[in-house]
């Protein structure tokens, strides 16, 4: 199996994009080509979940390769839910390790615009399990509110642990020009002032609206190679050491102990497994905050903390930019924003740039090994990424 | 980079299914890890096109996954519209290839029926260029058509070589029970008959009815393992020796000679370099006659006859059944039926069966060497296959 590594990075802005959805995915891979200086791919990856249904528009990759005149490159389009980004990553990881391909471009978009809030929810409930919860009614926040509350209960978390998870993803966007989200919040003003009920309502009783991520169009992708291109292109060695995935039952209520997110601990598990390093080498870390509560309890899967203390690390302020692991520096799903199918490689572009130090305001110290983590369903299929730097 | 073996086969009957698109996905997995032997997969692919704007599902890799209680495997839904099959099968190789996944079930499915068939075909519309295409009202059936009448102009192809192509198929359905249509026909039925303009009407002229495949529901799985767990099976050793893809500009018009199809040359190429064989060298061959023109394209593009005497080949009955190279004996999109996600697959299931000897009634003689061609778009994404018997 040849080391693959990453050696090109782009994003668009995340937010409102007045263009079409082949040029929110194609935009990031030019960006990505001159970033690396390569011209060509032997592979293009596009991560999206709602073209069909959203866009009216199939074989999104192959109108991704033409408007780039890339072709004759091979390209597919990769679907995971909201994990669709790591998952195109992993299967970019394949086609180079294979010795099949060299330069595979992986990019992820989604174009979210053409439809309002409530039908982006009713969007992303077609994840869950059709018979036994979509038809009750069941949707991704619903879920999840469920979810915080059980965890509340059963681990002592609080709302204010849930708004210090708001308030530090949606700063850190401050300092991420690309970030959906430019709108400083604070603890007092989301949470205790006699404003909060109405600027900060409930969503998903005990999820308030600062809890939940905006709903965002934006493409970002990573250019996946060869050692022998990547020691070419000159920029610092970012390797992607480690990728594990897990899925977990369908439904939500079948798990034996729904507080635990099984998908995220074996995920993790397996990518550090094959990166030959643990939770404590991690220097910065990318984790899905759809809702705060994810933010937590993915802390805890994943290894960092003890089950049922993410909250309290969080508390210390270990996870803040300057903390002892910095998560979600880039502003998370809350404060980058959450285009569904480019999620997870705007997870990895960020520690790209961190792993490399060219993160500018939000740069980490020195970090040398970042970790990512992308959950698709109400987690039941997780991708987890370990990137390591060489040089 | 490992050898790649297909080691467990399964399919569903073609046709108009009852049951959810998860099931129809899931079926096929359950009868290939019943060939094989084998109880458990490492990661699970899911070739679909339709399920998000179709059955209004996504995440269909993580449902199909838990509904054969395959957790924690990982899997995803690969999209490369009616190329979706091989497209998925390419992953995959790269997975195995790479020598991270020992088992790879592969699976291709599509529930057509929620839709009519006009509905169907704007829904296969999403494939053209948005803004040169489709907003013109051009759908595959036209372009088909518009292609055809340039390629008799050209090459001298009557509508007698097309009524060939259906008869023969269609007829080879007859000894394919999982096939969708079960109907003999005759080019006196469907060409020369009185009634022939009533039961055969023009679709896009000059495409008539019987020019083109149904819309069918379907599922198909190909399991692929490293050679070590091929050996343990027991089963015939058939190698995917070979994978190509290539693609080609997304709108039609903009392609140098329209009647030329580089990407299927192109990636056929690349298949057969990959396997170290030629054209000469294959047996028996599954090629995309979703038209039936594309099935003559095709046998010249992918180097079995000279371009533009794949009609003559036809008239000397040398892609009969028991021709020098049959092609289509499974009865192909056009008598096997057409469930998107699930046809390159399928041809796949067909190439292993005769590999393998097993092919009952319609087994062709000794083959060792099998071809597949996956057309996506209108030829602008297309993934060929070779299989080699090894044993």
């Amino acid at each position: 199996m040849r080391d693959v590594y990453a050696v090109g990075i782009g994003i668009t802005s995340f937010g409102r994009l007045e263009y079409p959805l082949s040029e929110i995915a194609a935009y990031p891979v030019m960006m990505a080509l001159r970033d690396s200086g390569l011209r060509e791919v032997d592979q293009l990856y596009v991560a999206n979940m709602g073209s069909g249904r959203v866009n009216h528009q199939t074989g999104l990759a192959s109108a991704v390769v033409d408007t780039l005149s890339l072709t004759p490159a091979g390209a597919e389009v990769i679907e995971n839910g909201p994990a669709s980004g790591a998952s195109a990553l992993k299967q970019g990881f394949f086609a180079v390790a294979s010795g099949v391909h060299d330069v595979v471009a992986v990019t992820g978009a989604e174009r979210m615009r053409e439809v309002n809030n409530l039908e982006a929810t009713e969007f992303v409930a077609t994840l869950t399990h059709p018979i036994a919860e979509s038809i009750y009614g069941v949707t991704l926040p619903s879920l999840a509110g469920m979810f915080t509350r059980a965890y509340m209960e059963k681990y002592g978390v609080t709302s204010r642990h849930l708004a210090m998870v708001a308030v530090k993803n949606q700063n850190n966007a401050l300092l991420n020009e690309f970030a959906h989200l430019h709108q400083e919040i604070s603890i007092e003003g989301i949470l205790d002032s006699p404003e909060s009920m109405t600027n900060n309502p409930f969503v998903a009783d005990p999820l308030r609206f600062f809890d939940c991520c905006p709903v965002s169009d934006g493409g970002a992708c990573v250019i996946l190679a060869s050692r022998e291109v990547a020691e070419k292109t000159g920029r610092p060695l970012v390797r992607l050491a480690g990728v594990g995935q897990a899925t977990d039952t369908h439904c939500v209520h079948e798990r034996e102990e729904p507080t635990d997110l099984l998908a995220v601990r074996r995920a993790a598990k397996a990518a550090f497994q094959m990166a030959g390093v643990g939770p404590s080498d991690v220097d910065v870390a990318e984790l899905h905050d759809a809702f705060t509560i994810l933010e937590i309890v993915e802390s805890e899967e994943a290894g960092f903390f003890k089950k049922g203390e993410g909250h309290l690390a969080l508390e210390r302020g270990e996870t803040q930019r300057d903390g002892r692991l910095p998560i979600n520096v880039s502003g998370g799903l809350k404060g980058r924003g959450h285009p569904v199918g480019a999620t997870g490689i705007a997870q990895a572009h960020e520690i790209v740039l961190e792993l490399r130090g060219e993160a500018g305001e939000r740069q980490v110290e020195d970090p040398k090994v970042g970790f990512t983590c992308n959950f698709g369903g109400f987690g039941n299929n997780v991708v987890c990424l370990v990137f390591r730097r060489e040089n």
